[in-house]
């Protein structure tokens, strides 16, 4: 019903949108590609402009296209770069495997913009035309690879390895802050010797930690761009220096020391830097899954559970159970973590099924990605936030956990032995009673020893048990 | 900036957009799950209109609801139903993992809907009550779960399963059309003995076939609803019919026979027929990504490949290669197939880990198998319409392929034993000449002998090679 | 530095040592796979002996193998799937995707025993040959999918299936012996409203049972054997009636419903049927990872737990803790649910990348299913007779649990409606008193209505606590 | 039916084969894990006595154990070290989920050993005790994590690092080979612009090299040992400086550059640094999975596939196809990186699932991960020998397929621009005639310029083919 104009390429003539920038490729992937409702995220898009704007610029500095051709393709493409053309990338995730759609898209909303600034109505093709100058020494197969670094690169570098360290340093301070809580510790489930909560908090904290350090130094492999490859690796119809300047370009605008790969080759036929990448994000959705789910535990009660945890109350409740509390960020952030380890056996079967110089699976590959990026820092973020700042200890409980435990006998197995250790635990788990009356009863331990030799608070670090 | 209204449950008073039809429950949702861009599919939201319109009428005619709250409240779950009320569902995916926020955004719209229906301002909670009415003996714990099943069954009954069905009959339609092209057969992706073209296409529409009913198999455990179970399976505070009635409504909406679950404590702390489901499309993504594969491998040239067949010409092309002709249809199946794999395993570790009366990894689960089977049913429709009703044999060359095969040699076998045929094929492969000249040269097979004996047209079916 | 005797095929000779059945081709491949230590485990070898068994005689019947041929191979077949001859299998399952290898290693063991069994020695291809005898009317592409589905087909029914319904058995015992003791429920692992114990281990029974039919479905799409196909699926070189026959006797060995696939394409180029069944053994895995988790959280502690369970006592104990008891049948039972959960990926991706006639990772799916199969009918044994049948409940705890729960003020819902309800147990929450105490301070409902209307073994049937 | 004896600990008597070195907690898990095949491999049980060494001896340096107990522990371990005592570690890898039946193996047989080397009879328990003695200072929760980190860091570093540094330098001695070898490349399986040979073989050495780079890089933090946690993490009854002089012996031993961890919470409730060397070694599957793959395709043939590699002739053939070769070593491989893309699932899924103190998937995930790292080193080395090492280009066909291709047409871009090349190239597909007689019919070249400007060696590196 809308208005339309008609637009021809070399093959052949298509009616678009009249109101819309794009082009025939795109207008007709539009119509081949009735998949889904997945789009590209705004960090791709973004990440498209910019690399135009580089390739422009690049060109222009080695004479490969004039002024006035590349100082409006380079306008046009700052403004997709700043989000102002969103609207004009109709087409869904699910089209060619090399993202040439996408590429083109972004050629022919350049192209049509470009000309535009020049006076010219859309669909002209000139003097602007978006294969001989927007995609001027380039290929899909070498662009897209550029930008799926360039787009995974910013969203890590710039949101979930920020959010891992906001999450570490929130960890960190509970930590600090319940340093001298002797609690009991857990092992297999069951009782086990004593902890402070300090030390369980940091075991958390450093899985945070190693996770933001473990995505930096998946960054290392993916600085090398794969532009200037062009169609198949060799770099055929780009100028010898175009690889290097638009690296260069990139770098400078990202602050990212991005440099141009000197094997395009493995990046545009294979992606296992994103792999790697997608690869320790699965690792980090291990650590957060774990994290969020002794959270849960330390706090499942009120009364009926560990309840060693205060859940906080965030005024959601039960359809049913008035007044329940439930750990619903906990739930969130493992949510999460399902999604991104499930991403990354997409990318791992994405990854592995390239064929010669061509992956052809790389839109399925950079959204899993950016995606698994973008929801655990947001999670970490949220989990930090609402979960970690406002849990509260029940110290009540945390001290009779503590010293009902049964393993606290451990302490006496440099004293009097293993073996006589044994029998002072199942005699007082058998009869239900202290440890301290049963290692006096079976005449193992006087009443003092015990009380000097079995002390939660010097069991939570080395040596102090040790005989001497 | 815009307009608010103040309403208050039991846990306290929000502002909420003046607008919008949720309430405190919603508001406070939005606020805390900042998390990612996902929000559920439009197939998700139907079902949540349907099942809140069921609940209602099940409770009237069971006389937990007087007919002046139950009739409003079914109107405005009608309308949910409908799709008029998506923009009033505002919650993210990553949420608590009961769902239980959206079973209180559904309540809460309702609640108001239906008390604006009766003349009331938004906020007013009454007469209407979102969780003494529109909850009335139900909880999310066994909404969501039925909500699930509901919708699921609904996208693979409505979509999955005919899109493979018609795929299978696109396919099925072109093995018949090309029965008597005999070609080269490839096993280990080397030249092998003869096939018809009908038959390696049929092995695929035999494939996508099974794939349709390895999915109906699957609905037989989707149709029993644990709905009934309300907060942990025991049905507290619902009426004992209830489930019943429920369910019987459900069926008669829709069509499939669904039923109240004899046991829905195992529906509601686990979603083991939703994995079952998950596993089913896993199969199917691993049957359509054989299939596509093998399109393009057969389709891989023009010139320079297997060049059997020609990949219909599209319109659309490389950016930099000239009338480039790709498979781009076998490139969108197989990343939609790489997104099913990993959905999958996003399922799998979403249903692992539920704990005793709750399994809180719903939202992801439902997610993902809604993606799974929606992107299945357009892939299919897409790549039997686009390529296989398009595709070309390319006549010429497969006749040069099978005739020049020293896989021929086979049927010598019966007659002359496997080690001279042996003998033959390999010294036709070394010198370079044919099967004949080299099982006459050898002096195993006389060439009259040869030509009756080695036939690839009686290649295809049992028996005509053996001797007699 | 063991003898040896050389034998000779059409592609050379080679040393082999003396006492070994193996000919050449199984030498060469000994050589050039030094990949690994896994073998194929006995019941594959068994099923291949059944194969070549019934392969000879279906020749035999058809006369395509003259009774003097056919007999020996008979025996020597039996031989091998008696588990005579397992050391004569020395090959890795990293050899050809094919099988052939093993193929080849069974075609050479058999026609090196027949032949000894008519007086030849080792070596000497006749009378009886390796390919034109024993793999008569047959390829490794036809044969090895054929052994798959046989092999898979009986562990799958002989162990793995009963094994279920052992474990299913004894958690509906245990069911029905606790189907009075009143319980917390825990819904988001939190406090919720009562269940029975036996509706707790009831759900599990369920998941239990559902996994047996779940292992039954899939065994009927295994039936369909794609032996008749020989090299490529047309079944050239076989007799006509060979594949009907060859189902037939091994139907009637194995009791199974085998028959002849009318597409021996589709289960040479893909083995879905398997991917199915490895899609079902993961949902086994799921069900059975939650029943194991589940009973270590109530088993944990013995103290400091929820310690609704006292997890036996197995007189294995920790290292260093003197008498701790832990769930280890928990744990081996959950490890083997993350190894068939990587198996399943295994497979999947295994059973993705299948090439026109042939899918060539044949070996490594069979080897993944047949350990999945074993694993789980293995630990759902141990953990049935090791660990459900040696539960016992804490009653003492029990009942303490859901007498403090909060959430027992839900029953009061019907009665005063949702938001009262939750003011009653914030206050109690609050202020740590009783749900009593809170709902008579706040006037809400009298002592007496408080003690009628809050029962917990009124709380876990539908309706009890309905108004009226 | 063997001879028994007697032995008791603390937990009670059990009858042991008189002829084992294993006790009664040994004796007692045997019995109580019959659960699948799986035993630990060689590597493991190496570092498990290589552990127990070291940890007797930084106890007797420490003070914490007099010599004469600690050098016939040490004693007794190296002989576990050297594989002198692989019969006695019957346990299978499903049982407990910390290793702790492995571990009290390891002290029982070490025990008894050590007992005997004094003149005591297996089963005194003294003077050298399992526990209070092997077992000094250290708890099964910190000796596995140990063990773990020993086993794998030894197996990757010695085997998986150089096996694919052994198949990048045949990957790349093969490239400078056939740096000159002009080809067709292949995007989207479709005919492209040429590359040479050197570069397509390039592109794998470069992808095998940085699997090596990213093994070495996991390696970093394995190096942290968590021996020193004992029971829980805190070092409970351990010598205050054991860990550190643990882990300096266990690094002179090694050569590896092993460290106590300051963190051992992390290294023993998680096992994060394992999941993220599967991860890595997950990338190396993909890797491979393509270098085998590519191989396959262009060895595909040798008459009716691509056909420019010719597969060495391996001996092997097809058991009804006289004569065939097929590429057995890239299916070993392609099946190789099934397994390990598999085992990283499990290995994900059990790192997952850690429990507040302690992950109890420990024995699952080493085997995973010990299985993956000597599976990639084997194949590594069979494919770079039996297959790189052996490929010849068939140079003919290489020639042909390039001087065929339409996408030669692709040097003309930047002399008449994309859309008049375009039209060159479909005329050349539809009339089927040379791109030359296409250009000079459309008038666009004359047949010099075409001759001068088109030329497949001026298309393989960057600018040859622009203006000027």
């Amino acid at each position: 019903m809308t208005d339309t104009r008609t637009e021809t390429d070399s093959l052949g003539s298509i009616d678009i949108p009249a109101d819309r920038y794009w082009g025939p490729q795109t207008e007709r992937a539009r119509r081949l590609f009735r998949i889904g409702s997945e789009r590209f995220p705004p960090a791709l898009i973004r990440a498209v402009g910019l690399h135009k704007w580089a390739a422009a610029e690049a060109n222009r500095r080695l004479g490969e296209l004039p002024g006035e051709v590349a100082e409006p393709i380079k306008q046009a493409a700052e403004e997709i770069a700043a989000g102002k053309r969103d609207a004009d990338f109709p087409l869904p995730v699910w089209q060619t495997g090399s993202g040439t759609q996408t590429n083109m898209n972004a050629n022919e909303v350049i192209s049509n913009r470009a000309n535009e600034l020049l006076g010219q109505p859309l669909g002209t093709r000139k003097p602007v035309h978006p294969n001989d100058h927007v995609n001027r020494g380039q290929s899909s197969n070498d662009n897209f690879p550029a930008i799926m670094h360039i787009a995974a690169a910013q969203v890590v570098t710039e949101r979930t390895i920020p959010a891992l360290q906001t999450l570490a340093a929130a960890l960190e301070a509970r930590a600090a802050e319940w340093a001298d809580i002797v609690k009991i510790g857990r092992t297999h489930l069951m009782d086990a010797v004593p902890v402070t909560l300090g030390q369980e908090v940091g075991a958390w904290a450093r899985q945070a930690a190693l996770g933001a350090e473990r995505l930096r130094e998946a960054m290392v492999r993916l600085m090398p761009l794969a532009q200037g490859g062009t169609a198949a690796g060799t770099g055929l119809n780009r100028h010898p220096d175009f690889a290097r300047v638009f690296a260069e370009l990139v770098a400078e605008r990202t602050g990212l020391p991005f440099t141009a790969s000197d094997n395009p080759f493995e990046g545009m036929g294979a992606h296992d830097a994103l792999v790697e990448l997608s690869g320790q994000m699965n690792v980090v959705a291990v650590s957060l899954n774990k994290i969020a789910n002794d959270v849960r535990l330390l706090g499942s009660g009120p009364r009926a559970g560990l309840s060693e945890f205060v859940i906080p109350a965030d005024g959601l409740s039960s359809s049913i159970m008035p007044g329940k509390t439930n750990p619903t960020q906990s739930e969130a952030l493992t949510m999460v973590c399902a999604q991104v380890i499930g991403n990354h056996m997409t990318v791992t079967v994405a990854g592995a099924q390239g064929h010669l110089q061509l992956n052809v699976f790389k839109p399925v590959i950079i959204q899993a990605v950016l995606q698994s990026a973008t929801l655990l820092a947001d999670a970490s973020e949220s989990f930090a936030a609402n979960m970690i700042a406002k849990l509260e200890p029940n110290r009540r409980r945390i001290a009779e956990n503590v010293q009902k435990s049964l393993m606290l006998v451990t302490a006496l197995n440099p004293r009097i032995g293993y073996d006589k250790a044994v029998a002072i635990g199942k005699l007082a788990l058998k009869d239900d009673i202290t440890l301290k009356e049963a290692a006096t009863r079976l005449g193992h331990v006087s009443p003092e020893d015990f009380d000097r030799w079995v002390r939660p608070e010097d069991m939570v670090t080395p040596g102090a048990t040790l005989e001497g």
